[in-house]
């Protein structure tokens, strides 16, 4: 019989589908491809040297530490480096209140373990990072999704949330050059969010991988460092970022601030989950950054990806038909489309890689469904000649289907 | 408040209570401490010189596969040398049912989320791996723990289980020289479990990180291999390993053979837990194994432990009070020393820490309570003279207590 496994999935598991984002990855793997649908960092701009000579170092000087077991809470020294790296942005934590984790999804699969049964509430922007659906529809829960204008999170819509009453276990929102929008939260939006978090007793998970990523302006402030400032500590924000974005993705090296009974929590269900991250990529990050790395290595993407996103406004400005409208990111990856409510992008999709060019359907940003006329671009992986050639093929292919 | 976190916490999670082995590692830091306790490789058996030698390689030859986000499944070269290393051991599966994970402990995880809902019965041999334990609480499921004996599992207490209705979601056992009590099911208990498995229709989650480790006779043949004959195909078994046992634990690199309709599940649910596990120490992994490292290097990890294994049963012989009993592993780890009844040894651990010698306490390798008079020791971590003395000191603790 066939359903040896399948028939004793559980409930969870049965309910929760393949993601449009691996299928598509592996269409555009075609060189001729034109591929705006991954979310991947731009490989040129990994500091290759940097992690190679950090590579070399940790396994000479110190093998044990880089391929014994480690601590479930991450590689002390890398702990007391990003303790200071959160605290330049104004989150003061002591560093028993920083988790190393497998990459950012890791921290969104331990808070979905933590905090959702099934059937429990969770507030999240519409649209919203898709991962972070795909990590917690195992867990069952019940989303409310809160709209989104050029300022980002409508608060007052959260505000009517939980004046109706309903009590979600947390919001999740990404504040900063959001995924999938690239829309950043205003700063006035950041503090009425927290007046109202602090008067409904409301837990936020801020999700922050792209905040160095600002092309125009100042990075945004954190909400955990608002927190920080304004309630005298962390407490209302768990604030997640990661490497992903700033070094290489292939490490696998994240982070969580959070108050300090989360995180012993988290530290507790991590060890369940993967006893602890790699320890070799953590003491590599760690070599690598302690002289300041970050500060030396990140102005270049900024520069690199500052220049695709023009290149790509400039052509969507050229290639689009009229009726489509779009974001106008201050920094991030990532610009949002959205077309004539009759077209569905997915549909579109089909029609775009005849024409070899792929971005990712809006719809699976949705928890809730709608959003069939979005679809999310991503900048920072194509060179500019490249997004100039894609945008011209993908405003074709919305042509023919308007 | 408080309460504004812990107050939201999940049902599975609020049920779940920090490990023992945690708690003790922290203890074990001291350098005078003689630890038993952890189940470490010996560093001086890592192959450090390879693994920098394939880290330089990969990261000078191939920068982007090291340091770029990669497929969930895992890294294409090393699933097919790990496709054809189960296959010499007579598991043959095409590589789509071969999935990388972030460590075996990963592949628990994954296991629990894809079949345990609350309530679920899950059976497991009793000792079992703290671990799995760990990694399934959150899960809720309930246990049956079906006793061992000196030639493992014993079958005969599954099949009563099974005839008298109950359906478990599937086995779990360490089917070579287990954690926590080295013991191996004899080859005619591995016919007798298939057969059951079988006539039940029932999955088995088989955990083989120690196989590679015989110091007797010849490596153990998996169930897997023994359900790809008799069966023709790998059916009832999802087969775990794992590179922390041959290469380093530090890389956090293990995988997953299993029928098909697992597999792709797994990969689905794996996405939402990391995206996907490193890709430097994936790309190293297989770098330094492709031209044949592990059978010029397991050999030297055999004969380091095959004389600590001896040492410590050497101590045990001579320190041991009369009353204390203790299994004699042909290979893996660990031994599994059984006190008078009226000894529990979660207080004797305080005394022989005073002594400077740590251990497991067994309580924490039973699943439903129990086990209060047994210990694990580690033998692999520790030098023979340490053993010794670590021994003779857990002697004069035991005596004290009698």
């Amino acid at each position: 019989m066939d359903n040896l496994w399948t028939d004793r999935f559980s409930t969870g598991i049965q309910q929760s589908t393949s993601s449009a984002i691996r299928d598509l990855l592996k269409v555009t793997e075609q060189p001729e491809m034109i591929s705006f649908a991954g979310g991947l960092p731009a490989p040129e701009c990994f500091p290759t040297e940097e992690l190679t000579a950090a590579a070399e170092r940790v396994l000479v000087e110190r093998p044990v530490v880089a391929l014994q077991y480690g601590p479930t809470e991450g590689y002390k020294p890398l702990r007391e480096f990003l303790t200071s790296h959160v605290a330049r942005l104004g989150i003061s934590v002591p560093v028993e209140q920083l988790l190393i984790t497998s990459g950012s999804q890791q921290a969104l699969d331990l808070l979905g373990k933590l905090m959702i049964d099934p059937g429990a509430l969770v507030a999240v922007e519409e649209p919203t990072y898709m991962g972070a659906l795909q990590a917690w529809r195992p867990y069952q829960p019940r989303f409310a999704t809160l709209p989104m204008d050029e300022e980002g999170l409508v608060v007052d819509a959260l505000e009517r949330l939980l004046q109706g009453g309903e009590r979600p276990r947390f919001l999740y929102l990404v504040s900063s050059f959001q995924n999938p929008t690239g829309v950043t939260l205003s700063p006035e939006r950041r503090h009425r969010l927290l007046e109202v978090a602090t008067e409904y007793h409301l837990p936020i998970v801020e999700d922050d991988p792209y905040g160095e990523l600002y092309y125009n302006s100042a990075r945004p402030q954190p909400l955990a460092a608002l927190d920080v400032e304004l309630s005298g500590a962390l407490r209302h924000i768990a604030y997640l970022s990661t490497f992903s974005k700033l070094l290489a993705p292939g490490l696998r090296v994240g982070w969580v601030a959070a108050p300090e009974e989360l995180v012993s929590k988290l530290v507790q269900a991590k060890q369940g989950l993967d006893l602890h991250t790699g320890s070799l990529t953590q003491a590599m990050a760690y070599e690598a950054c302690r002289d300041g790395l970050l500060d030396r290595h990140v102005p270049t993407i900024r520069s690199t990806y500052h220049t695709r996103r023009d290149t790509m406004l400039e052509a969507l400005e050229l290639h689009m038909p009229k009726d489509v409208k779009w974001t106008r990111p201050k920094g991030g990856m990532f610009i949002w489309l959205t077309l004539p409510t009759h077209i569905d992008t997915t549909l579109l999709l089909q029609t775009s890689l005849d024409q070899k060019v792929a971005f990712v359907p809006g719809a699976a940003f949705h928890a809730n469904g709608g959003g069939t006329n979005t679809l999310r671009l991503n900048f920072s992986h194509s060179t500019p000649e490249r997004i100039t050639q894609g945008v011209t093929r993908l405003g074709r292919a919305i042509e023919a289907l308007l």
